[in-house]
């Protein structure tokens, strides 16, 4: 597959397909500062845990030829304040936070002269590390897909975990999917639509398509009449932070669906590399769930679809329990099922 | 409260507000044909199942008065084809059958020059006695609430089974909600915004804060999110066919919210009045689900929101098992729990 352009390095900027447009438009901004990085991720021009780690790193090594190119020295001092932005745009994806700390030993080391180059070849690798990471946890989650016979097999998707929510390519949940197709399995895919912001209507269906797998768009509140009526084998979703024991944050309604699976007896995998699982979170009950604005639901497509006034809540991610997760998927393998020494053997423990 | 113009009579015609674009402009229609009451009904110019039933019982009054304006006797066989038309408006809201029953004597006794007026008389009857069924259902259905302290009780529905949805009075969810609050009890209400339709954030939001209540609007994917944080104290819905064996058909995401409802502990109540049980159909698994139209989830408000030839499912009803629902509150009482053995005890049986 082609990949996406979701944050990417072009002639000194960083460059992102604003995923606020599709499928509509594709159209292509770019960042010239930590600053303008932080505010594209915060809008949600670019979404996807892995993704914005991909622009954050991009966002700090930008931020290092900008100030270099104003005749200031990119030190740990002067790029304080764009690093903080950085780390305060969005407060679940922990993806986030790993690729500033992993850019953060380059600064420390100092040589402000190349390090602006050096932060760049770092963000470069995390993408490329991203890429692989993808197409290792992709085979590895479909090998863990149940045998249908001779049916075509049905899975289950929630938000976009795909290319557009990663480095650009293949993506976590839609890795294990790509991956069960390049794999010769016979498959269809249901796309929640997960409001309020549609990821799954504009962008999962959107990008599968593109790669001409067959898409069945449903709304979030179809989920438990379709197992029920046994047309769903498997669910996979993706994450935004995994916590020590195995607790998924991901986007809300995830829980949900991991509840009806529970009840229809359906597995239900979790697609993330080993950068979203936060050892040092102990419990999916310490992860912080943002709140985002009331306007993000009461209007869609800017029509206005609630009366004025109403109160409205917003939490923008759920966790979903371990006991709920039959495996987590990374690049290292299964956590299966997931707990706290399941999860610590795939960090070589 | 002041009732709403879900079907009524005026000059002549069906008058209905038309649903649809609500809660932007409050417009009405006015329909002279049962052909035309049928098309209102189907495009839910008017929808929930009792008010179905009352546009229904108006539809046959309208035709037989537009059959004797037009110098032909309105009988059982002039009358036929558009009754017939009625009958196949909607599929699943067995409301709508009952009410076509119900004014099906009127029509066989013949008298042709007197039918129009009794026709009329029997469809106002219905919609009274809707207006005293919500009521009665409302109170019963209130006693039935938790006892939750000196805490706001908080109670969720789904879509809209309010004023809207009935002859246009109290409702039958939402006149438990509207007796709890004339009871005294201190409450909020968390409206599901239901999609595709958004009947939760278009219809209760607007009905509910129009008479002063504290409302919350949701998307249909936070529900379980909520129920985890113990931000939710009871469910209550209505239905759009009720089986013998207490099974209910009610909006898509129903299921899902009753599912959610038992694995957090909290009381799922359907309330509907004894026009919506169907004692001819034995179980929910023999209740029709009306599929609608792709186009009612890509296009919210004008504007499309997933690729083109993008496949979709929209199966507009789902089935909740009796064994998820606390009680099913009627004007007769509650079936508590539902089963064959309660549910006949509120016909008399």
């Amino acid at each position: 597959m082609k990949a996406f352009d979701t944050a990417v390095w072009e002639q000194g900027r960083v460059r992102m397909l604003d995923q606020r447009l599709l499928p509509q438009r594709e159209v292509h901004l770019t960042f010239g500062s930590a600053a303008e990085v932080a505010d594209g991720i915060r809008d949600m021009v670019v979404r996807g845990a892995p993704a914005i780690g991909c622009a954050a790193a991009y966002g700090v090594a930008v931020e290092a030829l900008r100030l270099a190119t104003a005749g200031i020295p990119p030190t740990a001092e002067s790029m304080a304040p764009g690093l903080d932005l950085l780390r305060k745009s969005r407060p679940t994806a922990v993806n986030l936070a790993w690729a500033l700390d992993r850019m953060a030993p380059l600064i420390a080391a100092g040589d402000p002269p190349t390090l602006p180059q050096r932060l760049l070849e770092e963000a470069h690798r995390i993408r490329e590390e991203d890429f692989a990471a993808c197409r290792a946890m992709g085979f590895h989650g479909a090998a863990l897909l149940p045998d249908v016979g001779d049916r075509t097999l049905t899975i289950m998707t929630h938000c976009n975990a795909g290319a557009l929510a990663t480095g650009g390519y293949f993506g976590t949940a839609l890795g294990v999917i790509r991956a069960a197709g390049e794999s010769g399995r016979r498959l269809r895919v249901i796309a929640n639509e997960t409001r309020p912001y549609l990821q799954g209507a504009r962008l999962t269906a959107w990008e599968l398509m593109r790669d001409g797998f067959d898409v069945t768009l449903v709304t979030d509140n179809m989920v438990g009449h379709l197992m029920k009526h046994g047309e769903v084998d498997a669910v996979v979703v993706g994450a935004d932070r995994i916590a020590a024991n195995g607790d998924a944050a991901n986007k809300i309604g995830t829980y949900t669906v991991a509840v009806l699976a529970q009840r229809h007896g359906l597995p239900f995998f979790v697609a993330a590399p080993l950068s979203t699982i936060d050892r040092a979170t102990p419990t999916g009950a310490h992860i912080p769930i943002e709140e985002r604005s009331a306007e993000e639901i009461t209007v869609i497509a800017g029509q206005r679809i609630a009366p004025e006034g109403v109160k409205v809540r917003y939490p923008a991610f759920d966790v979903t329990p371990a006991e709920l997760i039959t495996a987590i998927v990374t690049e290292a393998g299964a956590a299966f099922p997931p707990n706290v020494a399941t999860i610590a053997r795939l960090f070589g423990d």
